[in-house]
């Protein structure tokens, strides 16, 4: 008998961007000017429609239970949504409709992972990953995605990284924090190898919306049977539609393991809220019309913010082509000092740029890559402007 | 590399009270008279001030992430509600909101359990607690309450039950599916136990005001700082407030435990829904007249349906005392015949009243009862009426 707690849960660290944030928002409340380039949602309101659908389902009593893995009616939704859009037939029963993009993941590798189980994480990765894999009982393997292969990493060096204990391969493709895309063809061979090796891939596609180049995001499920057998779809209602306090995420997966979660879901959690589940279906089945809008204001914040990044000294980006980030390289600042103090990591400069530019980044030492930093576009032009303006600022204050 | 899935994951069966609401609910949209006794959630709609402040926090944009764990305006009233109500002081930090009270519990044994770690969990149970428990790693310990004891454990049988590996204890009250409540004297003694083997008490109060006696639920984290600093107080609003749809749960926690939950939540889920904790401000802040009214109406039909059970020939249970379930013994009926079957446990009892009488109840067998079946009077008394009348006719079909 001992009082010890987990250590796995106290393995995991607090998720820094959700603390960031927090940072800047007390900032704010006390009066200060803060541009917030830290928070990972749009900042345009839930569209009216999906605003409306949600009170009539109030007004309508729709308060109670649903079915433990989502009301019928939002997983045939989103089974035809995965048909027209992503090109996978998924049918309603292997559909489990959870409380956000997060639990979707959690519930997927509680019901994969055995206790030491692999899972191959790229870097750069969105922090959370490498948490949810060891919170689930496995072990995060990662590989580096370098900054000249466009941060994506390439199916040789995911074969590479195979052991006997792979179970799984993570995949985000828009990604956060690169706004990088996985080609139709990269997936192709990354399916390849995952069906040779025999591992399973846990595909996160929440930005998928958010998509600037011509066409439309790849999903690696629809590349054939052999890898939809192996592939677990994860998406969400958060960033396509401004519905980030929603907290409504789904997933398609192969029969046996939609049970699985689905089992895992009626214990541990229940039915995601039932009016944001008639939110969540009004969004899916109304107008898109309010995604193109948003994503057209995305695109030009995207265009004007790549381009003061690629105009200031000493940092540096690749285009970003999906998703709302630019993921910024500032090794160049690295041994410079700001009002005498030695810039080591993309975390000092953060630490000052909030205390003395009202700036807040995101460092990305929590995803791989301790000397780049992660900035939201998902701000207006203006504030974008200004915040740039002060980090032009900073720089210009440093020295050798 | 396999492909095999997580066993522990495949070890949970789906919650068996949410598919028989379910199958009732198929009945009667095909358009049957279904009498439904299984469903542990009010019949009533929300109250009306509740729904208000939902709506208003839609109308005022309020759809984005809050803080992970909760409000900081949601966590005061818990806090200031934990004192008043239950005379325990647990500050804001030390207080988690989450997605209903299984998840309060999941992030619980999540924080709490190492692999292997023992869980006594006294029968009959609410039967997602094993499962919960398997799925965080534990071991449950199950220890069986006998009717002649009030369906009740003692201290001694739960230090009879400890061993090397005992972490936590689940504790009940009033309780799910026996409507019995321990009390202050029980819960010393229990916590005596607990102090002088060094273990945890997860204490489960969902129910707390449901609670049809003179007085009010005792906690066991009041009984002193040895007790408070090993107890997690778990609750929602769920079954006071007729929120079941709206998933909000909360647990009060010593500061070091609920920083651990805290961090946990930030990468598996992030906050609970940012309306549903508006709705849950109001409910708690707001007047406490739509609880007592309910609670009216549950004592009546609670007092009707004892007698109705007690009158009713070869079943019979305790009088319940809180929650809104009557724990039937069906034990004399075992070994007599329907139509030539004979009933072998409550769950053939249970195949036949849906099948032959359109009257939902929910066998014990999952609950460690298998001669035992639960029926929820949170329905109208003539509601009520009309399904124990056909359990009455059932019963004088039987043969011996």
């Amino acid at each position: 008998m001992s009082l010890e707690l987990s250590r796995k849960a106290l393995s995991v660290k607090p998720s820094s961007t959700l603390t960031i944030t927090a940072k800047a928002n007390e900032l704010r409340a006390a009066g200060e000017d803060v541009v917030g380039f830290a928070a990972g949602e749009p900042d345009f309101p839930t569209p009216a429609h999906i605003c409306e659908a949600a009170k009539k389902a109030i007004d309508d009593g729709f308060t109670k239970y649903t079915p433990a893995s989502g009301t019928a009616e939002l997983k045939k939704a989103i089974s035809e949504k995965f048909k027209r859009v992503n090109g996978i037939s998924y049918a309603p029963s292997q559909i489990i409709i959870s409380n956000g993009g997060k639990h979707s993941l959690t519930n997927t590798f509680e019901a994969l992972l055995n206790y030491g189980d692999e899972v191959i994480i790229p870097a750069p990765y969105w922090l959370s990953y490498p948490e949810i894999v060891k919170l689930a009982g496995g072990v995060p393997v990662i590989i580096r995605a370098e900054k000249g292969a466009s941060y994506k990493v390439t199916a040789e060096q995911i074969e590479a990284a195979c052991t006997e204990k792979t179970k799984a391969l993570v995949l985000n493709s828009p990604n956060n924090p690169t706004g990088m895309i996985y080609t139709k063809e990269e997936l192709q061979a990354i399916a390849e190898v995952a069906i040779r090796k025999n591992f399973y891939v846990v595909s996160d596609e929440i930005y998928e919306n958010l998509y600037y180049m011509d066409g439309k995001n790849a999903s690696i499920a629809s590349l054939g049977e052999e890898i939809y057998n192996r592939t677990i779809t994860v998406n969400g209602l958060a960033k396509s539609y401004a519905m980030t306090g929603w907290r409504i995420g789904y997933l398609g997966a192969p029969a046996d393991i939609a049970k699985c979660i689905s089992s895992i879901q009626s214990h541990q959690t229940s039915n995601p809220n039932s009016i944001a589940q008639k939110a969540a279906l009004a969004a899916i089945e109304g107008d898109q019309q309010c995604v193109d809008d948003m994503n057209k204001a995305f695109d030009e914040r995207r265009q004007y913010m790549y381009k003061r990044v690629c105009d200031t000294p000493h940092i540096s980006c690749l285009e970003p082509k999906g998703a709302f980030y630019v993921f910024v390289d500032m090794s160049e600042i690295i041994g410079m000092k700001y009002k005498g103090r030695e810039i080591t990591c993309a975390a000092d400069m953060a630490e000052i740029l909030i205390a003395d530019y009202c700036v807040a980044i995101v460092p990305c030492a929590d995803f791989g890559f301790a000397d780049h930093f992660r900035m939201s576009y998902a701000i207006s032009v203006e504030k974008i402007k200004k915040g740039m303006d002060r980090i032009e600022q900073f720089i210009s204050a440093l020295e050798d």
